[in-house]
């Protein structure tokens, strides 16, 4: 970090919650809390490819209020660097609270701050580290980074980044962007595949907190009055201001605040593999299926199964005869049955069993 | 029973096992003891169906060891009416030991039995006591009695009896029996059922044990051998004969051993609805399903699924989303996801379960 003349920080966004992995993922299990992939906790495996970069006490967890305390018991860092969201709002407000917390630790510098999902599956922790000591470098000339992905499939499940000109090739590479695209569908994702001047996005973020405040007096002033007026209040009237402002936020992200509308949007390439886990067939993927295509944790016995997920819960068997590209899910007191190809309907699922007025017992 | 001149025992053969319904059937809790269809344990309803045309003490329960106490608990007989059979043995076996027992207390008289599963599915008792009562009345003639049930599917799960000449129309229509049929292929079966002459095999059988004694003798003397000898030890002697006796039995049934063999066969032909529970799928048509056509016992959300039978345990929520024909049953620590059409292979899975090494704790 020789080259970074401002102090450096990281933010943690953990404000998920574990809809789409229900039954494992609960109120109060979110996905970030889950070990979905190994051992450790989604947040934890954040955690740790960052504290080879920063130390704790410059790392920072933005998470639901509901989340705080268990999250400072798992991670070891200071425990008022875990900071509940009143309300959830997106990834804009949480970056303007973010901008003011390291404002108000940092008055007279000018930090830098890494902003980047608490779920994201990438196995090479040393190139992220690589990529963001680049982009932070490249942001203290004052322009807003974000990472992208080189894609090695037409993924619909992401959103991608268009870029322009590259402007340097060295240590990283780094691109101008042209636009953020949504979510694609296959045709599109296609193209953008073989155009090769798309990247996922990774929702990752690299900036100085002034060029971000900036950013957002210009395309979300709102925004911009939530971090100042949180920058200049005593700490005894910090909380009751938090709780005065964030709620009136509005729900929206980073993205379509900030970055789909302001100049200076630079790209560094990232080229490792990498995951935002979104659903269970990432999970699948990350598991690494055996030759029939079958990635089971848990207990399982499978006969003539294909292409499945099984995931079982300590002590609980699932059996399975003769079905094919399905995600079977055991967890506490609830199990999932679900083809692969629509996974993405758990959260639907779930929305009708809270309706079904079980109480929370099953949610 | 006013035409019965001797007295008539019922015999209940509740050997079964709960493999088929894995996992709410378990070693310790066999498919006899399960309730499946209503509140009631399958044997509790058996039971039921006869306690209006015999007294208690002429009800006799035979079953594994193991389940010897369950069922003392559970039914309203003298506990010295539920026998268990030192090992299992197919019902030939089981029909030899319940003939000695019956003559070792009517030594003198010469007792007809009923010998019947102690799973069956049927509403109209009152039919089945009607047919019995013709049934005991044939036999007190010499006749080794069957009831086959009118076919309204080609079923390819059950036996079948091929009639001959009808023998009597009033109060209820006794057959020649041609032959027996083992469970037919798709195609026979719709042949059978054209055919408009043959009958599911109930398993259902009623005889004089005079009578089924000499079919003993004749076509399989080991066990005719058997039951004499059990009639002729004292009662001191008893359980030592039979423990010797009993697991030199060949495991055979009675259809095999003496009813495919034997001349004087009729079948009492009854019209009542009726089913054997052989897997999940007869447990689905039981539990009605809806307009969908799934059918659901216990706690379950589904979502645009389609023909599927869902059982759930107690305080257990099973979710499912865009599944078709599919039986997915949770009980205690499993579960269990199969198509309809494979519910055969459940054995089969509960054979892999137990190789798998996890002691008996699934099984």
């Amino acid at each position: 970090m020789a080259d970074l003349s401002e102090p450096l920080y990281a933010v943690i966004m953990a404000g998920g919650r574990g809809e789409r992995f229900w039954p494992l993922g609960r109120k109060s299990r979110p996905k970030q809390l889950l070990s979905l992939t190994d051992e450790r906790t989604m947040i934890e495996n954040t955690l740790n490819r960052l504290t080879p970069l920063l130390p704790p006490e410059r790392i920072l967890v933005l998470t639901n209020r509901d989340y705080v305390e268990p999250i400072r018991s798992l991670l070891p860092l200071p425990p008022e660097n875990v900071v509940g969201e009143p309300v959830a709002r997106d990834t804009a407000p949480c970056a303007a609270l973010a901008a003011a917390l390291i404002r108000r630790r940092n008055p007279a510098a000018v930090p830098t701050m890494l902003l980047l999902p608490s779920v994201q599956e990438l196995r090479d922790g040393a190139a992220l580290r690589r990529v963001l000591r680049a982009a932070a470098a490249r942001a203290a000339r004052g322009e807003l980074v974000t990472i992208g992905i080189r894609p090695d499939s037409p993924n619909t499940g992401f959103g991608y980044l268009e870029l322009g000109a590259e402007l340097t090739a060295e240590p990283v590479r780094f691109y101008q962007v042209k636009a953020f695209r949504e979510k694609p569908d296959p045709e599109t994702a296609k193209r953008f595949l073989e155009a090769g001047n798309f990247r996922w996005n990774s929702g990752i973020f690299v900036w100085r907190t002034g060029d971000l405040l900036r950013a957002f007096r210009r395309f979300a002033p709102e925004l911009a009055t939530m971090t100042e007026q949180l920058c200049a209040v005593p700490d005894s009237e910090f909380s009751a201001t938090l709780e005065r402002l964030f709620p009136a936020c509005p729900r929206i992200s980073i993205d379509y605040a900030v970055m789909e509308k302001a100049d200076h949007i630079v790209a560094a390439e990232a080229t490792f593999d990498w995951d935002d886990v979104g659903s269970w067939n990432s999970v699948r993927q990350r598991l690494q299926p055996d030759d029939a295509g079958n990635a089971v944790r848990g207990t399982a016995e499978l006969v003539d199964c294909r292409n499945c997920l099984v995931v079982g819960d300590s002590d609980h068997l699932i059996g399975a005869i003769g079905v094919e590209d399905l995600v079977i899910v055991t967890a506490g007191n609830a199990t999932l049955v679900c083809p692969r190809n629509r996974v993405q309907e758990v959260k639907k699922l779930v929305q009708a069993v809270a309706e079904a007025k079980h109480g929370d017992r099953y949610l």
